[in-house]
C-alpha cells in the first residue's frame, strides 16, 4: 500500500513536470495580472494626467511634446531596465479657430451646422467659401459625376455609417477611402471644396475629424466634415431646394515638418533578451478632444504593462518592450521610424501587441502575420490560453487587422495582435470633441490593461507559436 | 452518369429536409431580427420617452402610473392580439427632501457627504439625528459589537464592492445583505441610525438607493447609504478621530399601499397557443434618476420584442408574452401577483426571459429551473445557437441567477433565462442619480433587443428542451 501511494506520487510528480502541467503557473500568473490590474491598476489615473492634464495632442503641438515628456517621466518612474526616446519628424498641421458651417437657403434662410476641417486640409482664405452643393451618396459615386454639374460647387459625401455591422470598425472602413481621397477626386471634377458626413456611429451633432490627403498635380481644395445631424439635415434641405447654398471658413493651415519622438521602455528578458514582444499605442491623439479613448487607452494599456510586470516582480524571459508611437494619426511617421531602425538593427521582435480601439471592455484579439501558416499557429497557441482569458469576457481570436503602428514589423516576422475590445461605443468619440476622459470606465480600461499585459506575458514566456516559431 | 448526378440531388434534398438544415430558416432569422433591431430598431426612442418624458417612477408614484399608461399605449399602438393591465398593490413609500448627511468634526470643522435615504427607510424626524460613529466593514460584524459601544450611535457599514470579480453582480452580492438587514441588526444592538457605503464599482460622489427592510419587534432605525467617496472621507475621519459625528436628516415615510399594475401585451402563438414564452423587464424604478437602464432598458427590451415580431411579420408557434412587472425595486409584488394569477389560471409558461441587468452590450445568458437536468438541457439547446449569437457578441450561457421577477414561475416548470450583458458599467448607475438616458448607448442596448427578441424567437419555435420540455 505504501508503495503504490509514493509510486502513485512520483508519477503525479513527473506528471506535472513534464506535461502540461509546467503551464499551470502560467496559467496562473494571468489571474494574478488580471487581480492586479483591476484591484490596485493604474492605468486609470495615468489616463486622467494624460487626457486632463495634457489633453488632444496632435504631432508635432506643444501638447504632443508634453505627452513625450510625461511618457518618458512616467516609465523613468518604473524603474525599467531602458527608457529612451526615439526621434522622428512629423506633420505639423493646426486647425486655426473654429470652423465654420453655415447653410444659405431660400426656404429656411441661413442655419449653421457643426463641422470640422479633416487634418490635413488647406483653409478656405479668411473669407470662407460660397458655393451650391452637390450630394453623393458613396465615394465611388464622385467620379462618375458630370464635370459640368460640379464645377464650381461643393461636394457633399453623406455615407453613412452601416449600423448592421456587429463590428464598427467594418461599417468605418467601408467609408475612409471617402474621407481620405475624397478631396482629389472632387478637384478632378472641378468642385471648390467638399464637406463629408462624419465618420460615426450616432445621430447627433459632433462632428468628427481624420487624415485626408491630396495627389501631385491635383489642385488642392478644403476638406471638412459635418456632424451627422447636420449631414441629414443638409441632405433634407437639399432634396427640397436643389439650390441650397454652403458657407464653410477654414484657417487651418500646413506648417514644416517638426521634431517629435516614439518614447520607448523596456524590461529585459531573462533568457532571451534579444526577441523582443513590443507593446504599444500611439502618444498622440487629434486636437478636438483629449483623446482618452484613441489613444489614450492604448498609451496606458501600454505603459501599465510594464507597471505590472514591475510590480509583481514578473521577470519576463523574452525583452517586452513598450513603444508608444508618435503620429498615427496622420502620418504613421513614428511607425515607420520605428520599423526602419528594427530592421537597420536587426532587431527580433517575436511579438507586436497594439492597443487602439479604445479602453472598452475586453472581447478578443486580430491576429495578422506575414505568413498565413504563423497566422494559423498563433490563433491555435493563443486559444489554448482563451479559457483563462474567457473569465474576463475576453472569448475570441481571430484572423484581423492589427493595428496601425505595428503593422510596419509584419515584413519582419512579426505576429502582429491587435487588441479587441467591444467595438460598439468607438465611433461615437472617435476623433470627436467628445472623445474625453468621462467617457472611459474604470473597470473596462483596467480590464483592457489586463488582457494586454497577459498576451505581452504568455508571449515573453513562449515565443510565437507555428512554423516560423522559437518555442 | 446522369442519373448519379439526379441521385445525389435528390439526396441533397432530402438530408436538407431531415437534418439540420430544416433549422436554416430560423437560424436566418436570428440573423434578420438582429438585422432590424440594429437599422430600424424603436427601442432607443421608447427609452428616450420613458426616460425623460416620465422620468423616475418608484411605485405608488403620479410617474409609475404615468409609466404604466405609457407602457400599455405603447403595446396598443402595435397591433398585437392582447394587451390588458393585471391589478396589484404596491408599497408607497417618499423619499421627501433632499436628505442631508453632515460630518461634524473637531478636527476639520463640518463637511457634507452626499447621501440618500434607502428604501423604506423611516425619516428622522425634522430636526435630524446627531450622533457619534461605529464604523464595521462587513454585515456580520454588526452582531460582533459589544452594546455599550454602539449604543445611541450610528453604525457605519463600510463594505467596499470586491473589484476583483469580473461579474460585478458577483461583488454587489457579496454587500446586499449589509444594505437589506443592517437596519434591524444594528437596532438589535441599540444603534439610533445606520449609514451604508453605497453598492457601487466607482469611487464618486453618487449616492446609490435600494431596498431595506426592518423586523417585527425591532425598533425602526432610519437607514441611509453615504456615496462612496463620502465614506472614504468619513472613514479616514474616524480613524484620526473617533469622536468624529454625523448629523442626518431625512424625511421620508411610508404611505399605505397603493393601486398599481403589471402591464402584459402578447402575440398569440399559432400552433401552441397554450404555451406561453415570456419576455420581461420591470416598469418600476427608484425615484432618484430616470431608471434608464433599471430597468428602462428591460422594459424596452421587451416591448420591442413584440414590435420586431409584429413589424417583421413573425408569427411564432408558441405565444409570445411582455410583461412589464411593477415594484421589483421594492417589494416585487408585481411579480408575486403574476406568478400566483398564472398558477390559478393553469398557465403553462415555457420559458420566461427576464432583462434586467442594464442596456448594455450582451454577452450570455444564465440559465434557472427547478430541474437540475432542465437546467442542462437548456443551456444545450442554447449552445446549439450560440453560432449565431456570436456573431453579436453573445458567447456565454451558463447556470445563474435568471431574475428577480421571473424566478417566481421557476416552481411551476418554467425554465427562467437571465439576459447577461456587459457587466462593468451597470453599478455605476444602479439605483443612482445619474442611471440616466444619456449613459444609454443606442448600439447596445438594439443588440441586447436584438438578443432578447432572438432567443425569445427561438424558444417560441422550439419549446423548452429536456425532461420537462415539449419539443
Amino acid at each position: 500500500m505504501k508503495l503504490t501511494a509514493i509510486s502513485l506520487s512520483l508519477l503525479a510528480f513527473f506528471a506535472i513536470l513534464f506535461s502540461g502541467g509546467s503551464k499551470a503557473p502560467h496559467h496562473e500568473q494571468v489571474k494574478n495580472i488580471f487581480h492586479e490590474a483591476l484591484t490596485d491598476g493604474q492605468s486609470y489615473e495615468m489616463l486622467d494626467y494624460l487626457s486632463n492634464s495634457i489633453g488632444g495632442r496632435l504631432s508635432g503641438s506643444p501638447q504632443a511634446a508634453a505627452a513625450v515628456e510625461w511618457a518618458k517621466q512616467t516609465l523613468e518612474s518604473l524603474d525599467i531596465d531602458t527608457v529612451y526616446l526615439q526621434e522622428c519628424m512629423v506633420p505639423h498641421w493646426e486647425r486655426g479657430e473654429k470652423e465654420k458651417a453655415r447653410i444659405l437657403s431660400d426656404w429656411i434662410g441661413q442655419e449653421d451646422v457643426q463641422v470640422c476641417a479633416l487634418g490635413g486640409s488647406v483653409g478656405t482664405g479668411d473669407m470662407g467659401i460660397t458655393a451650391g452643393l452637390i450630394e453623393v451618396a458613396h465615394y465611388e459615386d464622385i467620379a462618375k459625376l458630370s464635370p459640368a454639374a460640379v464645377k464650381g460647387k461643393i461636394v457633399f459625401l453623406n455615407h453613412p455609417m452601416d449600423q448592421a455591422h456587429y463590428d464598427t470598425f467594418h461599417a468605418y472602413g467601408e467609408c475612409t477611402a471617402g474621407r481620405y481621397n475624397g478631396a482629389p477626386e472632387a478637384a478632378k471634377m472641378g468642385a471648390v471644396g467638399i464637406v463629408i458626413r462624419s465618420l460615426a456611429s450616432g445621430l447627433n451633432d459632433y462632428p468628427h475629424t481624420g487624415s485626408m490627403g491630396y495627389q501631385d498635380g491635383i489642385k488642392k481644395i478644403p476638406a471638412a466634415a459635418l456632424s451627422t445631424a447636420g449631414a441629414e439635415y443638409l441632405s433634407a434641405l437639399l432634396k427640397h431646394d436643389s439650390d441650397t447654398r454652403l458657407h464653410l471658413r477654414m484657417t487651418c493651415q500646413q506648417h514644416p515638418d517638426a521634431l517629435s519622438y516614439n518614447v520607448i521602455g523596456e524590461i529585459r528578458g531573462t533568457e532571451k533578451p534579444e526577441e523582443i514582444v513590443l507593446v504599444g499605442g500611439h502618444l498622440d491623439s487629434w486636437d478636438l478632444a483629449d483623446g482618452a479613448h484613441d489613444d489614450g487607452a492604448g498609451t496606458v494599456h501600454a505603459i501599465e504593462t510594464l507597471r505590472l510586470f514591475k510590480d509583481m516582480n514578473i521577470k519576463p524571459k523574452r525583452t517586452v518592450r513598450c513603444v508608444l508611437f508618435m503620429n498615427e494619426e496622420n502620418g504613421q511617421r513614428g511607425a515607420r521610424k520605428y520599423a526602419a531602425e528594427a530592421k537597420a538593427k536587426g532587431e527580433n521582435h517575436v511579438a507586436a501587441i497594439e492597443s487602439d480601439r479604445g479602453g472598452f471592455a475586453p472581447r478578443g484579439w486580430k491576429v495578422d502575420a506575414e505568413d498565413k501558416a504563423a497566422i494559423a499557429a498563433n490563433i491555435d497557441f493563443i486559444e489554448e490560453w482563451l479559457p483563462d482569458f474567457k473569465e474576463y469576457g475576453v472569448y475570441d481570436v481571430e484572423q484581423g487587422f492589427s493595428g496601425v503602428d505595428i503593422k510596419h514589423l509584419k515584413d519582419q516576422g512579426t505576429i502582429c495582435l491587435g487588441f479587441f475590445p467591444d467595438p460598439q461605443r468607438y465611433f461615437d468619440y472617435h476623433h470627436a470633441p467628445n472623445d474625453t476622459f468621462d467617457k472611459v470606465n474604470q473597470r473596462e480600461l483596467e480590464l483592457g490593461a489586463g488582457t494586454v499585459a497577459s498576451l505581452a506575458y504568455v508571449f515573453a514566456e513562449y515565443g510565437k507559436a507555428g512554423p516560423v516559431g522559437s518555442r
